[in-house]
């Protein structure tokens, strides 16, 4: 082989067979060979433009690479885990498909600002289908809310029935979450979106190359400013790591309230079947699996990022081999990410709502104490002191078993005399309706608030679309 | 107290002992003292603009918290844990002070939204912070290397020696690194500069409050748009000890350089004795604590980072007092990084190069091999036949105990007639000249780089600037 | 001061103002004092022992060490920074008080063996003292589990109702994992209880010390075998956070439960006042937040792990600044688990089971339906069969909105002849009872786990006794 | 298919293609085929046993479940991702085969049982071949620092040259390391060694199964206590995956130290180019990547390890499908720790020491500053002012260029006058010898601590042997 002398060094002597198995990346790394090929067809052409080769040498090159990225897609290449990485592999048979000039493409460059190259390659492929799948949950979210508009939930704090609020508020706070990530991901995109071809081996490269060309060429937005940085940096995986981390933590969160609200105990909603799975020995079970492994899996995307962390903490510049762990990690997370946001996103397509009872559940556990002080202080009385006030209420209530809408005003004057009639006018309704406030759940603002949301999403331009 | 059943409930039974040591968070919290009554003081301006409180009740309460606020800057504040909370010992103050009109303070306001404001307006402060110490720490680096911008030193990989490389090119790497550390950091503060208050306990609050004086009055960017994910998020905290983390893994590897680099074996640089320490035992010891107490404390950032992401999963909405455990991670980090920062500043400027032993080391190990493949690239062989006769004559070399250099005209012949006398013009200097790519190592891509990082830091603004 | 140039090497030039505070780890490891007079105290004798030190000598030094801890413990020792830690600042002390003799205490020691030993004493308290928490813990779970010994609740897979179990058998798998946790510290005492003393730095100290003598002196099994390793080994550290992270996650998991449970979807449990909280806006809150801060400091605890193996990877031998790092992760990690067991025994004390609640959900949602397969198979249908008849069965309950005991026998028939007027006799109860084999729910064999758990717990002997 | 609706629940809806992509565990645990197997063997007899089933009954099962394990084997079958899981494809490739009779193997059995059996199988294994793995290295440690016992190196503190020890000495530091790890290893089996099967779904099965039967048949020490822990309990997953991580930290350590000592600078080994590579540019590179990968790859067992803490954290009992995810980090962990020690063995099994470097350097850097001091305290100079002392002596030395045994015994009395001829007495040799203590670096305790550690191992008996 041609290029075995490049892995084994001057000497020769083979790998051991088990250092072999163990060095070669190629069952991971061969998922970049898209990248790999496209970014050695446009260096092969800068080559030619800078008369480093010859025109002829590059349409040899250019064609090579083409070919060998049509076998690859159509299952017809055998890769040898002996040439380690895609990248030997594909300059392997390029010798075998057009002979000694296939020598001629590692001119100025090095592998380790060719891996930097494609790993970035695919990660802003990755990054915009990431932000992809983000807007098409989104929608799905507003669509659902919008069917669900007039649904009236409790809403929670410390798992305990704090306050009446709309489902589509509900629903709409995961929106927020989301566009965060949209926007964490499009940020990491900048510090992905850096040509670091050029950077040779570590030092630069002493030809005279055309940067600006070869980003042009491949489409990224700025050319990296220190080539040592640029072979040793991984920084953009991590980013991308710790955006979905953060990502996945939000769809677990969403996973526990859809796992809690398909309890028999709350009985909030319904997961269509075709998202739920049975039980091996239980006939009656209709599980939230889909669910639980979301939130399981944020877990590994969890690991994942501090497998990455560690693997750069303390190394020296500037590239080392463990920047080969960069990459299982990386792949893992993405799909992760990527695979659990399309099926949430199928499985809130179906989802059903049992509004009769989140309502009732809305009603009951004294949720309208808050509401109740807020009247007493509207007609002057402090806020301390009528939350005093209607903590002996709500004693009271508790003590006699009745709702506070089941008390006498009799009942409330013994409490404070400020209470009157219109007390009766504090309904789970009333509650919702008065929280107007910007950001609030009354039903004007989550109104706006799915109207902005809609704007947003169409004033969004990156990325394919569904 | 006055406020003492906010904390207990309706029924008002004490809290067990054990318990009341488990939830005080009093000893972390304080810390955010300044902060609540920041916070507090626009709460009562707008309460009284919006007339929901009188002026005078507005003024009553803004000239206690500010006295308050002077006791607890002289140490005359002593808080009580059984009040739990800095917000809570605030308001008990308060009623000390100035009576009940102090119970009017909490209207139209929770301490969810409350503490997300401390949280977050605590961030904001200290994100400008950390940008001025990440600036000040390039500034030194810049500095040291135009002090040292001749100095020749081995570029390594796997850290084995690689090409010659300018020191200033390597320290370059690193304000790379920190250039983008500060960006992440800005791209965190966008989404830390946004107001929670008037999300009050999850479903925004009943009264017409004027979020957008509260944002104006506090200095912030934004209004929080959804009040059920205001009071839950904490993504701001993540992507900020996510960033930290980054950052450390940066300091990390510039510490691991200086360990490595000050070692009696590498014998490149020394450090000032301000900056390491002796032994109990050796009394010849002079050892780079500094550095590698940078290095050891990143593990403790990324295992706040771990801390918070698993605080977080799962957690349904809204506030869970799970939320409690954000802020002792957080303020590790934040002071961890500010230190490790600040040391590494002062350190840097005080480091001594043994520009001798790194011009030996650049050249020796043959360093220059690379570049006798290039050579005989620019004579028309192509890359790969060129590195594999140049392996070859390495081959030779070291069997021959030589240098390249030492090699005679006669032996390079035998390996390749493309060589002529003009090979023995290839030099460490040359070598670090002729990478004249943009990025690269030659002394005038260097300068340049220079100049364009120092036009860089003085093109940006925030911060405070020392 | 005496011992200045222990810590600042030969040229004596005082640190870096910030490098000093950056250094100084005795705001930390002041918790070792005891342990670090203790160790020396043994040190002391051992080289009178071998005559390395006169007696006189050695009373001097030891009368000293003891007045030095009774002043710390008084309150009445201050500790100077400039001194970095502990160790420096006991033997500081120890020249003021007895002068030069005290310069003998350090003859055959280093900082190095003695911060290991330091650490080391500490540990093995701490891990009885864990034990002793974790055992009182199961004490509790056992008098909760016996007094509501026939209280029948659902038990979950998925967090859908799947059988019915007894709620004395779903507390004793939590005995079970406490047990294990328990195992797990004893198997890190082992390894802690080696005695490092004597290995110098790093090599060995070059005097005729007795290591066994120091061993019996200090309480330890085992002597060090190796100098280099014994320095630098920080395992048990790591050991004893992995065991605390694993017991933290049983934490949260009982913590999960007790939040669902006492949730008023759930209803299932009343925790005690005295262990919940109010709200500071919505009078009528009782908020587990016992539970929801042992959940969410759990992450505290897996970051402290993180952390230590993060300080650890690849530091090359022996002794290494980083190690520093290794105490206040340890440290936080002891503490919370401890106070978390100590919450949760108090808490679990008061729990009050709705035991009208539980029962009534067992036997909703066809919790019943495996039953009803194992009925049929009993009668000689396959499982797999049954368990296709019984979701028929369950299907049609379902369309008719009857739960399984509300069917005729004729609509039993329908699908399949097998059943018999019998199939009426299965009810929560007998379900109970059925599972007769070792580790079920039956009521026979939790009285048994019962029995042995409890003679299990007096048959362990180590640490203290509440 | 059979038993389709084991998996569909009792509606038979499909599951949507994304789903049914999303929870297959196929593609991962089709790697316990062999124990899930192995386990319905165990179970079939047992049921025959007991006469739950026939024996005729159990014949056919038995045998149709060893033909599919033959089909496996030989790579003829093929599983169906719509199946999902390792356990449903055997099953319904058994009714395939034998037809409805297999319908009968699930009796008294639940699949969370099922998985949890062959989860138990597939450790037990991994464990005793991973203590056998660490065993082969620890032999290899002894053989080569045997080969090299008489080899001097400079021992190191904070990289800074400390004290002369033996080679054999700092490798044996490393033997100590995976002696703990072995036991932590053996530990864990403990805990792994019990048998969950009769735990059924969560409460025990209604069949008078006999556990203790199948526990002898499959080789388990122990039968699990309770079933709702049985189904539920990863912690043995946790456990090894925790031990891995310490081991792999280790591995870490000496990779960094193979990486340090085969660099230009250190000079002190050279790795085998069986065990370095190439570089694609840099004709004249060898580097250790093996040792580098090892290191990187650490950081990948640390994120498998806080992938299954986090999976675990707040899970309410019993089987959750967040559990699935235990397996893919556990198999990559056994991987990466299995080969790492395995890639390692041969490495150092043909490393070369440059004794005459290590000599030399073990001299230099006043390394023998410590020796000198403990000579003055054995002259009765008390150890702080000896340490005093030599301080100012290196300096001087420093000052004079000139190493402590070119200092003339003039000059040495100009900063004692204790000192005398025999000053000159201290060699590197004089210093290793004088650490004479169990423990230290003494020539004759080396030599006793390897035939200790090789008697050890000899003592030791689980496992295979190679």
């Amino acid at each position: 082989m041609k290029n075995k002398g490049i892995l084994r060094g001057i000497f020769g002597k083979p790998l051991h067979p088990l250092a072999q198995a163990y060095v070669a990346s190629i069952p991971v790394d061969s998922r970049l060979y898209r990248h790999d090929i496209t970014g050695s067809i446009a260096h092969a052409k800068m080559l030619a433009k800078q008369k480093i080769i010859s025109e002829e040498e590059a349409d040899l090159i250019v064609n090579g690479l083409i070919s060998i990225g049509e076998e690859i897609e159509h299952g017809k290449f055998n890769s040898k885990p002996e040439l380690e990485d895609i990248h030997m592999n594909v300059e392997a048979r390029l010798f075998e498909k057009i002979g000694d000039v296939a020598g001629k493409l590692h001119t100025a460059r090095s592998r380790n600002d060719q891996v930097a190259l494609d790993l970035r390659l695919f990660l802003k492929e990755a990054i915009l289908e990431t932000i992809d799948r983000l807007k098409n949950f989104q929608k799905i979210l507003i669509t659902f809310a919008e069917a669900n508009q007039k649904v009236i939930i409790p809403g929670y704090t410390h798992l305990q029935r704090a306050q009446p609020v709309l489902l589509a508020h509900h629903i709409l706070a995961y929106f927020e979450m989301f566009q965060r990530d949209k926007e964490r991901f499009r940020d990491c995109l900048k510090r992905t979106d850096v040509l670091p071809l050029g950077s040779g081996a570590l030092a630069g490269v002493p030809y005279s190359v055309d940067r600006d060309f070869l980003a042009r060429e491949l489409g990224f937005a700025v050319v990296s400013a220190n080539s040592m940085d640029a072979v040793s940096d991984r920084d953009f995986v991590i980013e991308y790591e710790a955006a979905a981390a953060i990502a996945m933590m939000h769809l677990s969160r969403l996973a526990e309230e859809l796992i809690l609200w398909s309890s028999a105990e709350f009985g909030f909603i319904e997961i269509d079947e075709a998202f739920t799975t049975g039980s091996s020995i239980m006939p009656q079970k209709k599980n939230p699996d889909l669910a639980e492994l979301v939130r399981g899996k944020t877990g590994r995307v969890y690991g994942n990022l501090m497998a990455i962390l560690t693997v750069m903490k303390a190394l020296p510049l500037t590239y080392n081999r463990d920047l080969q762990e960069d990459k299982a990690g990386l792949f893992s997370t993405v799909d992760i990410l990527g695979t659990s946001l399309e099926v949430f996103t199928e499985m809130v397509r179906t989802l059903k709502v049992n509004s009769g009872r989140t309502y009732e559940a809305a009603g009951t556990g004294h949720t309208l104490a808050t509401d109740l002080a807020d009247y007493l202080v509207k007609k002057g009385v402090s806020f301390r002191q009528a939350y005093d006030i209607v903590g002996e209420i709500v004693k009271y209530a508790i003590s006699k078993g009745k709702s506070l809408s089941e008390l006498s005003l009799e009942e409330y004057y013994r409490f404070s005399p400020t209470f009157a009639e219109d007390v009766y006018s504090i309904t789970v309704e009333t509650s919702v309706v008065a929280r107007k406030v910007y950001g609030g759940t009354a039903p004007e603002q989550v109104s706006e608030a799915l109207s902005r949301a809609k704007r947003l999403l169409e004033s969004e331009v990156e990325g394919r679309s569904d």
